[in-house]
């Protein structure tokens, strides 16, 4: 089936105690249609970009199944720019620049061909523009999931509060399930955030695993002990994007299929922070992948 | 088949959220034994406390299968006391008095009848009287688990890492492992560590949940979540306790056998949080720890 990612496509310069890269490429939106490419090859990109962002890097998507018409390129624009440096636990970190430049002027138009998309990824931007692109889908989608994060929670929450409510996932980490709902325990938390309306949630907690949760059920996956992680940056915008492209290949959005595909996510995940940026993203292939996933597996099974 | 448990048995007072507990039943030995008490009839228990420790707390020990003869009880005096505040997260913890009183004397002497026993539990005591204890166990016991803290990594390294180098099995926390290592990666830490001797290493991550190392495998439980933490003291020496108890009584030391002991010493944790003190392990039976047993394993499985 067909795949719509909406988010950022952008540059970011990183410094971790393993080095430093500048101008990279990032964005949550090439993380995930990067990820979601290993598993589907009909994603549908909706991004904005300046003059300065590589053809090149459109060209690999396109080249991965991504269909780019829908990323804007703004002549003379400058793309979104972040600057961030991780302190020594790989976790913490401090942002020192977020230069906008042209997602200030974001204004999603979805080409006609993006609108009967049966899977929807909501990348984590402003609450206005994910409602913009859900309003511009035609019926209902199979699966829609929406990324967000505390800012938006604390500025938007309106306008948060509706775009959840027409989402099937909500994927946040747990401190913003916790900021959103006034509840410490996530349990309690997912109870709560299960009421405005998505019939899943997805809990991250970064190095610690990710839950998932419906009304009746949970489910947990682990984060892998890794002994390098060189760099975090992207790896939630991968999970996703290995979670929502493992749905729209096996066309399946039952229980026990999003565990499969939060299994899924959470090995692309584990990939991407193996190297800075999208290094890692671009050659890996699906042995590599499955037998990352069976390490989850192995990982937790034991025998009564 | 026997276990020893030596550890401290005291009186703690608690403050958390939830409430406040004054001069309650506490201590490693007291926690580590009750859990233990589930799995084994067989328990021996080395002590020591001060003229205000209630006998009928011997007693119902007693009754559970605890051997009390290697208690030691010092006429006139005190029992160790600990009063703590947690923070609003139930994670972080103030420690507002710690009176050593009869613990600044305990130099423990096996009764004869305990120097067989085949698996052995060195609560976090100072490492000179986990040596002391371990030395005189005659021949070889079947595991040995050790317990310690960052305080004892601090101010006696040179004696714990001879303690460590003779038992089977560490366990400590994740920061301890950082702290023991200078490692910040878990998985590089705990190759260092089981390079000290230890045949296997438990590292524990609170709320998220505990690894298992052995030289080949690694294994995971993570934390259940919980809608009520109510008092977090104790959960350590009863997951230590749930972790022996369960091999002493399956008589298997292998590392499918181990894994299975991390998680029913997971579920006597996750049993003894909610309520204060001992009161959730005091009443407890088989049924409902194979109850919580299934909902670990329901919690991560899924199929490929």
């Amino acid at each position: 089936m067909s795949l719509l990612t909406v988010g950022t496509m952008a540059f970011d310069t990183v410094e971790t105690r393993y080095g430093r890269a500048e101008r990279i490429i990032g964005g949550a939106c090439t993380y995930n249609a990067w990820a979601a490419s290993y598993f589907t090859e009909d994603t549908r990109i909706v991004s904005i970009i300046g003059e300065d962002f590589p053809e090149e890097e459109l060209q690999l998507l396109h080249e991965r199944g991504g269909d780019t018409q829908g990323v804007k390129k703004i002549p003379g624009g400058k793309s979104f720019f972040w600057e961030g440096k991780y302190h020594s636990d790989m976790i913490g970190r401090d942002t020192l620049t977020t230069d906008l430049n042209v997602l200030a002027d974001f204004d999603p138009v979805l080409p006609e061909s993006y609108r009967d998309s049966a899977f929807i990824m909501l990348g984590n931007l402003t609450p206005d523009i994910q409602l913009k692109v859900l309003n511009q889908i035609k019926g209902k989608p199979a699966l829609s999931v929406l990324d967000t994060m505390d800012f938006w929670i604390n500025s938007a929450r309106d306008t948060l509060m509706e775009v959840i409510s027409k989402v099937d996932v909500l994927s946040i980490n747990d401190e913003e399930a916790r900021l959103l709902t006034g509840e410490h325990a996530l349990v309690t938390a997912a109870a709560r955030i299960l009421e405005m309306g998505p019939s899943y949630l997805i809990i991250k907690k970064g190095e610690h695993g990710a839950f998932l949760f419906s009304l009746n059920d949970i489910f947990f996956v682990p984060g892998l002990p890794l002994a390098e992680v060189k760099d975090p940056t992207g790896a939630g915008d991968t999970f996703a994007g290995g979670f929502i492209g493992y749905l729209t290949a096996t066309e399946d959005t039952s229980f026990n299929n999003l565990k499969r595909a939060v299994v899924h996510g959470s090995a692309m995940a584990s990939f991407v922070v193996e190297d800075f940026g999208l290094n890692r993203l671009r050659h890996l292939n699906t042995r590599l992948i499955n037998q990352r996933v069976m390490r989850f597996k192995d990982l937790v099974s034991f025998n009564l």
